[in-house]
């Protein structure tokens, strides 16, 4: 396979736009990721579309197509991918593996979702159908339940206090501060994230993502034929390793819950083919849909001991600037950047690139040489994980 | 890209199971795919599923992992792809990429979709999410309308005589009745066609496709690594060639509609991969989603000149044993065999590596050698073709 880098991205501000239709957050977020990349559109040889649930959430399927019309992109072969939450990054690795594979030069990759015109109980019950939704969300295991049944066994295996997972939140509320592309600005401190309104016992809501409306982009193109002009700004990033795993789709099906089989074999390849280890890693976004995720992710990835990723997170190891650790979701993550299903994984990566690049602002971390993403999909069922590196490192 | 091979197919019976639930299917045609290959389920390395809309229909996104669930196939990872009624050919197009770049050396790809337990105008306006929804289906534009309107056109501008569009589901109806799997089993005549209960001028009740319950499954795996003793059995089936189209979504927004762009586009590809010329081809499975949609693939694919497509159906020219043309639909299509949308692309795969293999039955095409399957998905949106050879030739 031969080497892909990103040359481009894009992506709306999150927020809740009732007055915004899918095409027209794609038409902003995808122009945004051409313009960056500085290449004519007539470059693009097709188009991958992370979306969770269009079909549920605002009657439309097909979003690939959907995507090429609002571009302008005549006549490029488009598609969809869904695997819950993992969306936005499997349609990543889709893409990848076609460029990889020497099908295509360039190819534009994209999420999207619309979620808060819709009622808050609908969209549970939507966000409930990437459970087994007859046997789980059904009998009342949404994924609020299904992750408060996961947060209740760490707490009991790890004695976990409930000042650690609560410090999880208030990382990326302290850091969505800084990304001006975030959902959520707003400080919050531990007793305050405890204190929150109980959602699904131990979490609360300041444990609980976004629901949230948005769009992400990425432009990648085959190493060999990265223009001249794109490559001379120096702001290419190089796609050093991807991996994806899997795992049932239940809860009760999987062989434990206090960590997640999908995410340590997607990690063990994507490290494998970037030739890396946890500890070279500058920043991941990783995938905090609820804090205990988080605490969970940063374990499996090899970031830190098991059971010990709460007391990391409460301790500052994974604050921007920290010495002894590794940033996580500088971004702000899905908890305060936002959580537009199908879009995350992408703006996962907009926010690696963006480091990579020494573009981040306020949150950059200095130095930062090799990121890593990582999304997860349902209850574990699935996990796309891409190691990125600045060009030529 | 290295070669890759179709080494086992299974699906089921297409028809109604209002009792039989997503994951029964995929676990009934799964199963015997995997037996008919006849290797270890150990052996598959990810799970690649088409369907289209699980949410909308059975509250049930992430259908990837329920197949990994459903069919034991633990810590696999898995994804589902979508494009409207192109799910299956393009979850295909997906597995082969990333077998042929390496990635993997066998996947299991499938496709599912259970419908007819719904209400036919939900299920109506679950498939039309697959139009530009805001702008089509909300105002009236149903795919019968949609490819009424194609119909109409066509009709005037090649003054194509009712008779021929009717001989379209005349011939599937007959090819059905010597498929086992086939959801219809009853003979039609053009009178009876063109008289049938009218959906949407000039589309009548026989000119339109079923809605069915069903999946179909295939195992892929790299030329390099197949089993001696699967491929002893002289049943394997090799993957020439493969072709992804696409178009704008709307109708309107497309520059011709009495010809599909996202086929023609699919097909000079896969015919280039392939270095085959239509002339080659023993037979077709096309996508007849309504009679008028496969007279113009006939013409999109090659087969017959434009404006000539339902001629050729009339005067015999698509049907088996014919020795001026090409046989197309043996199963009997999406017309009388049935269209379980997310299924359909991988039954079309089932029923070319059936013929090749030379165990259609009374159906058989004598010395069938190349078979191609066309798979489009909305208002031909999206197009996905592949052709395959026996081995070796």
């Amino acid at each position: 396979m031969r080497n892909v880098s990103v040359i481009g991205i894009g992506e709306t501000k999150m927020g809740s736009y009732p007055e915004k239709t899918l095409d027209a957050m794609i038409l902003e977020a995808g122009e945004k990721a051409i313009a960056d990349a500085g290449i004519e559109k007539s470059l693009i040889e097709a188009v991958y579309m992370g979306n969770f649930n269009g079909s549920q959430l605002c009657n439309q399927s097909q979003v690939g197509a959907l995507a090429c019309e609002a571009l302008g992109l005549s006549d490029v072969p488009s598609i969809r991918v869904e695997a819950a939450c993992a969306s936005g990054g499997l349609a990543f690795r889709q893409a990848y593996i076609a460029v990889a594979a020497g099908l295509y030069k360039c190819v534009l990759v994209g999420g999207v979702e619309k979620m808060t015109h819709c009622a808050g109980d609908f969209v549970t019950q939507a966000i409930a159908s990437a459970t087994k939704y007859d046997e789980e969300a059904a009998r009342g295991v949404t994924f609020p339940a299904a992750f408060a049944l996961i947060a209740t066994r760490y707490m009991y295996t790890y004695k976990m206090p409930r000042e650690h997972l609560a410090s999880v939140p208030v990382q990326s509320h302290a850091n969505a501060l800084l990304n001006p592309d975030a959902q959520m600005h707003k400080e919050i401190n531990i007793e305050k994230a405890i204190n929150s309104q109980m959602i699904a016992f131990p979490l609360t809501l300041y444990d609980c993502s976004l629901v949230t409306d948005g769009a992400a982009f990425a432009v990648i193109c085959a190493q060999d034929f990265i223009p001249s002009e794109v490559r001379k700004q120096n702001r290419v990033i190089d796609i050093a390793g991807s991996g994806h795993g899997g795992d049932y789709l239940t809860l009760s099906g999987k062989s434990q819950i206090t960590s997640f089989n999908a995410t340590k074999q997607a990690a063990k390849d994507a490290y494998a083919m970037a030739n890396v280890k946890a500890r070279d890693i500058s920043l991941a976004e990783v995938h905090d849909c609820f804090s205990i995720t988080q605490v969970i992710n940063t374990e499996d990835l090899g970031f830190f001991e098991a059971g010990t990723g709460g007391l990391a997170a409460f301790e500052g190891r994974t604050a921007i600037g920290n010495t002894n650790g590794v940033a996580i979701n500088t971004s702000g993550g899905l908890k305060s950047k936002g959580h537009p299903i199908g879009a995350t994984g992408i703006s996962q990566i907009y926010e690696a690139v963006t480091q990579l690049r020494y573009e981040a602002g306020q949150r950059q971390v200095k130095n930062a040489n090799i990121a890593l993403t990582q999304n997860l999909g349902g209850t574990a069922a699935t996990c796309a994980i891409h190691i990125f590196k600045r060009m030529g490192e």
